[in-house]
């Protein structure tokens, strides 16, 4: 029986010979000008317009971008200028947020192994780091005494709850995130004996999340637990990041996020928060809700075959650019992600097929057991929602298969 | 409760300050030497000794190595002098094994998705073409015709059946890899009478077996379906590629193949082998086993912090390196490998830990739930079976962490 595939997102439609247009290009002519399959082609106008969405239903609330969804510098470039600040996870990506031009004081870096070294770079210039643990703390109080330079420090919390079906864990019961709500006054109160400059909290419930309800829910308890433990600390915090898990939907019968619903809700909770928060900045955190739609993975059929009546189609890319369509990235169950034949989008399916890519394991499969429109050697297949963890986030030297490579549309100077 | 880990390969020690001792080396000192952790260490010693038990047990049958378990340079230089035969599976392979100083002749070039110009160019420098299809066979006999060269090929035969209990299922049903061994007689013959230089079968049914009676009895059936190919094609092999789909244990409770009854049982049955492959020469292909032993991977606890009573260890090092240590590369369920304190040894077990790499994400976990010596901030880790699948197989770019460094001992030259 043929397997579903996840829901294409919107922004997406064929010419007059049912060719893929990414961008209002077609896809044929985007691989052209590329050189070669594969190829990653980021729209950035699909960018733009969630921006836009989110300005519209987050009024006053700022937008981080976490660029770890996706940090290919003419993509950064373009998301940082419209953004209020980025947030980071290592020294290599702070190298590439301060090369789209943000200033160090818009930068956050989380992460909880920073090493001795990354928090210095960090310290020198000028960034916030998010407070992972007590000691983390410790080793950046004393790296800024030896520098001669006042580290500005947010803590990182790891709340009591998280968000209720959220695709990946981040709150709620011991993580290696953050630091226990419970220790957290302690801490901000240390930080701030210390001489240090003091940005705040950074509360991160949970990812990937579909249910605006469990969202509304994990950002009201999210504003309690700051003014909680602002009150407790007896400081106002400067910002409190509320995190993100903004998700977007990947497989069949996933309904999209009702972001607008969120924002009246938050708009809401902001309105009557406790004093302690008053002159408190907030700022939401979105990685893949932002850009990963934006993206498709465009590769070519090398291969046509059958075994035992099943029909492959092998294509040149796979799972070393595409881990998490794959299968292979934190799912339990292997489903299929949106992909089609790209030059013959919009047709009527005709066959069952297994798409799958050309390294050597049976781990490479894109689409399991899918209707698609005939396909032949030559043709272009599309992968779907490839803007974020999707390059970054692959075993690229896997197999030493050819790279891939990558380019933006709609891209404004 | 805590979980086990997986076993310790044979061929690791401490020395008298609890340190532990790779190719003799203390596992601090070789930090040192290579400048920065996360390092991975290749004792080639343990290889010879992977090589030398494979030749005793299975005289007169050749070892080719595959390559893709680990293709850095100075161990496929090592090795490569030691074996029959390289298996690749692409052309950046393809390259490596020609540095290798290895003659095309004896590199065979297997995967399901080769493209045209990889074609060319495994023609081109004369290496044989293990064909997965009927269409990849018309391709490289026509790229043969028009740079008038005569193709090397062997086909890929998808058998009927698998090695029971194997953990990667390669062979048995429909499978995108080689060509369903009904269809293959006939292929054989469009090869021959193309004029062609046909190279013989590669037969492979499975991979990481650690039941040695699976192992034999598959081997028996690939060997009689070798025979009963070559008869019903009117041709004899040069070469049968048994396949290799030797595993080692990575799991707690798993015990490590008996080699040398699988190497009994192949040579009572090569004794007794098919008069239509009196000829032929046949070669067992091996990665993971001959190398994955020989691997550690170290790297630095950066952070120790509680959580609602867990203690986590975060390392500088993660599932950017170690993605299959991680649990998050084709495993269902998520197991432990073995790691150990590296600069505490063989002492005695203390405490509950959590060790997790540093990567912002609750996929990065290297040990779950494991007892351990007392361990601080500097201390190292080492997590074992780091030779095979480890750095190249993993999603190096994520989060743009800090590369790993790779280092070889015991090298000859």
């Amino acid at each position: 029986m043929s397997k579903p595939m996840g829901p294409i997102p919107a922004g997406f439609a064929a010419d007059e010979d049912n060719m893929l247009l990414i961008g209002g290009r077609r896809a044929d002519a985007l691989v052209a000008e590329a050189g070669d399959t594969p190829l990653f082609v980021y729209d950035l106008a699909l960018i733009d317009a969630k921006i836009a969405r989110y300005r519209a239903a987050f009024p006053g609330v700022h937008l981080h971008y976490a660029i770890k969804a996706n940090s290919y510098q003419p993509l950064l470039d373009h998301v940082a200028k419209q953004v209020d600040g980025l947030d980071i996870a290592s020294v290599g990506e702070m190298d590439f947020a301060l090369e789209s031009g943000t200033s160090a004081d818009r930068i956050s870096f989380a992460g909880p192994g920073k090493r001795d070294g990354e928090l210095s770079e960090a310290i020198q210039e000028g960034l916030t780091l998010n407070a992972e643990s007590e000691g983390e703390v410790e080793r950046a109080l004393s790296i800024g005494r030896k520098i001669g330079l006042r580290p500005r420090l947010a803590v990182r919390v790891n709340p009591d709850f998280e968000i209720k079906g959220s695709g990946m864990r981040m709150g709620g019961g011991a993580k290696p995130f953050g630091v226990d709500a419970a220790r957290v006054p302690a801490l901000v109160r240390r930080i701030v004996d210390s001489g240090a400059d003091w940005r705040g909290f950074h509360i991160f419930a949970g990812s990937q999340a579909l249910d605006a309800d469990a969202l509304i829910e994990a950002q009201a308890a999210t504003l309690a637990l700051a003014a909680q433990l602002a009150e407790e600390a007896g400081a106002s915090p400067p910002l409190v990041n509320l995190g993100g898990g903004f998700g977007i939907p990947h497989f069949h019968g996933e309904q999209a996020l009702d972001v607008e619903k969120v924002g009246i809700a938050l708009g809401d909770g902001l309105a009557a928060r406790a004093p302690i928060l008053r002159d408190t900045q907030f700022a939401i955190e979105l990685g893949r809700w932002l850009v990963g739609e934006c993206g498709v993975y465009l590769t070519r059929i090398v291969d046509r075959k059958v075994s035992h009546n099943k029909t492959f189609l092998i294509v040149d890319g796979g799972l070393h650019h595409q881990l998490a369509a794959s299968g292979n990235f934190g799912q339990v169950v292997r489903r299929n992600y949106p992909a089609a034949i790209a030059s013959h989008f919009g047709e009527e399916a005709e066959e069952e097929v297994n798409i799958v890519g050309c390294l050597c394991t049976p781990l490479d499969r894109l689409a399991d057991d899918v209707m698609t429109p005939r396909a032949e050697v030559g043709d272009l297949v599309a992968v779907f929602l490839a803007g974020a963890y999707g390059l970054s986030a692959s075993p690229q030297g896997f197999l030493t298969q050819q790279p891939a490579l990558e380019m933006v549309l709609n891209a404004r100077n």
